[in-house]
């Protein structure tokens, strides 16, 4: 096992790896910007390092400080958690060249599921569905409406070189599938000198359903279950669960075999997501994979009653699985709710700031994870998370209710929260039913927000 | 379901009631001292009443003082809690007399049970395994001695009468039992102005043993495993823990067995706690009931993955127990910490005062039960009880290192608390091989002390 582990990271992840590193008996060795001085990660630690200024580029997205500060220290491991240096196959290499360990799979397979034309080739490859569409560029808009018309209707027309929402277009109808095409290529050639286009089959509204992935050095691969991930602000997930309530047990069971044949054939290691959207027909299409842990994995952690930061660390340590699939057991309903500082009614603005009184809820079946203390101030140059609210009960309609006692006991005073926002999402009757997908939060905004201006929680 | 419930209790217990209402759709009313205005359970309430001046007599066991705030508020039950009128025969009385339901078993049972004559002679109809000893007293001094020395040294001998230790004797020596007993019928004459005497076995430095039950209205028993609950400072438990390492399985099933045998034979309803003693030699005995839900409850609820507050609530709703003694599964291991106000280096010396800052541990596996907020005074009034910090892990030794670092985490300035003492406990050779019984505490304190003041946990 290693016997020092440096954490690439901020906020409550790095906290929680610092968590998983202390209980291993590993020396975590923690680095901050000259914002996070008064961090909780800081604070908490023996070994802390500052690594640059406020800014992202200058201190946690520096490899060679951090990597200074790796082998000054004798670490043999360093973890990256998520954002920042985790999904960076260049740090994952450097990492290798100077014999240190990264936490998660190889800059060669990083680099693999990060080109995301190789990734939809080698899942089809392995026979898991990936959304219909051109297998590379479509040259004319007369294939294109050759492909649209097979594939059906809708589609979404994509410039390659695209970005931002330029040189895509959504086509309803088979008409308008060639000018459109022609409108979108044009504004592509004018934005990005390309013209290079393709083609998908537009899922509308879809769920988003992920399955959380472990492998091992020794080609073990475990699916640890499904999460929900439906509730998003402009493709940010807000509140997750596992397990989903849109999938049935034939269906979860196929989704997590192609999460296992995914990963296999990545040849992967380490923690990691098979991201998949589910149409109201219940097709799954593979998305994306990320080669990380994840901000939403305490939902996994409390049905299957892993610790998967602690796995990431054993796996990476050369031990095998510490579970077979079939030891892995799924109980009750977990639900995370993301905290953020923000105002939702001001378009989710965050809302950096002393945090003038904090008092977190507890007792039986509440997890919190977080990075605040009394007094704490939120620097402004990082992501607007402060605390993962994490629920676990027998049902989801027990789950439910209990996320938002705890909710109701939550108080944070100083930085705006979106907390009354998620406590009014776990009273709307299409949560209530587990009948939403990823447009519930744009469908729902005025009606969520009107609520918390009157004052009233809405009972489902 | 009820509609309404009173919380008749304060502290940590009255807030984990007020959840278990409110995730149950139930309207907590809670009732509080002049001492408790500022109490955790009146800041989360919206219907607090206060029913007295700081004294326990004068508010928290005033009968009719609750009764009455339960009457005007239309609570359709009352949930007593642990300690004050938890095992009060006459409050259950009152309450089965105004027609509100009692959350525990009914006056009559708690009387049996709280007779240790009564209790003692029922286990053994029920042929649950007592202490050895005389069966009521023992009129002289040879009667005595025969007995004794047909059960075996070391034994007891006990006035009738006593309490505090007088009129008390273990005697280790046969050529020494007339001489004790004649000396302690004396004293028990000269102070309370009785000879009764009786006689048991001493068990010298057991563990003491519990089992979980939980009864419903139908007949229904079920046993939710054991806790050992060894850790003990005069009486007080410390530290419990789930499952006892001193059990093997054949004996955790036969004292299971016995536990339910036990509150068969009492017609238990609710939360019960059946207490044994066990000797080095894996005999245990009854030693008493406890008629109501107990502090270290959470262990169990962390190990069977059921809300047992929740369950009493239903129970005395007249619903059925929700799970089968087969679909009871015990998964890992937990270890509840209790964080008293005290100072351990003074004789556990109470500490109460206002709480400067908190900041308390959370993230994977750990669960806190709490009446702290930042800046909470606490009342000098009632017992030092401020915190439980309780840890789940799938084995004993990671729920000993994660209870480690939760201790780690935790901060109270303010107050003296005896968590340094608990976290030195967690690093002593014989807790961590489980090799521990009621006189580890007592045994080991000074080097314990010793280990606090050089600010060096020992590693086990």
């Amino acid at each position: 096992m290693f016997k020092r582990v440096l954490i690439a990271n901020r906020g409550e992840i790095a906290v929680r790896i610092f968590r998983a590193c202390r209980e291993l008996d590993i020396e975590p060795v923690v680095v901050y910007s000259e914002a996070d001085r008064e961090a909780l990660h800081v604070q908490l630690a023996e070994q802390a390092f500052c690594i640059g200024p406020a800014r992202s580029a200058d201190s946690y997205l520096n490899l060679d400080a951090i990597l200074t500060v790796a082998k000054a220290t004798g670490c043999d491991a360093i973890h990256p958690g998520y954002g920042f240096l985790s999904e960076n196959d260049t740090f994952a290499d450097a990492c290798a060249q100077e014999g240190i360990t990264f936490i998660g799979p190889s800059g060669d397979v990083i680099r693999a599921m990060g080109n995301k034309a190789a990734a939809r080739k080698l899942m089809q490859q392995a026979g898991v569905p990936v959304v219909p569409g051109s297998d590379g560029a479509v040259d004319t808009a007369e294939q294109a409406k050759a492909l649209a018309d097979s594939i059906g209707y809708p589609v979404l027309i994509k410039a390659s070189a695209g970005g931002g929402g330029r040189g895509m277009r959504r086509v309803f109808d088979p008409e308008q599938l060639i000018p459109l095409f022609e409108e979108a290529r044009s504004e592509s050639e004018a934005c990005f000198g390309s013209g290079e286009m393709y083609l998908e089959k537009l899922i509308l509204n879809p769920r988003h359903i992920e399955f959380q992935i472990m492998a091992d050095r020794h080609g073990n691969v475990i699916q640890l279950g499904d999460r929900d991930c439906s509730i998003q602000r402009r493709n940010q997930k807000l509140l997750e669960e596992s397990p989903s309530k849109a999938l049935t047990p034939e269906l979860r069971e196929q989704m997590g075999a192609a999460a296992v044949a995914a990963a296999k054939a990545a040849h992967y290691e380490n923690a990691g997501t098979i991201e998949f959207v589910l149409d109201p027909e219940g097709h799954f299409y593979f998305i994306e994979m990320n080669t990380r842990i994840q901000v939403e994995h305490p939902v996994t952690e409390l049905v299957t009653g892993m610790d998967l930061v602690r796995e990431q660390i054993r796996v990476a340590a050369g031990l095998p699985l510490s579970r077979t699939q079939e030891e892995v057991q799924l109980h009750g309903h977990a639900i995370e709710c993301r905290i953020n500082a923000e105002d939702p009614a001001r378009n989710f603005q965050p809302c950096p700031g002393k945090v003038e009184f904090v008092h977190l809820p507890g007792g039986c079946g509440v997890r919190v994870d977080t990075c605040l203390y009394n007094g704490y101030e939120l620097p402004p140059y990082y992501d607007s998370l402060m605390a993962k609210v994490i629920v676990h009960a027998p049902t989801r309609l027990e789950a439910i209710r209990r996320m938002r006692r705890a909710l109701e006991e939550l108080i944070i005073e100083g930085p705006a929260t979106n907390a009354d926002l998620l406590h009014q999402i776990l009273h709307h009757p299409d949560f209530v039913r587990g009948n939403y997908n990823t447009g519930f939060l744009e469908a729902n905004m005025q009606t969520l927000l009107a609520w918390s201006n009157s004052g009233e929680a809405r009972e489902a």
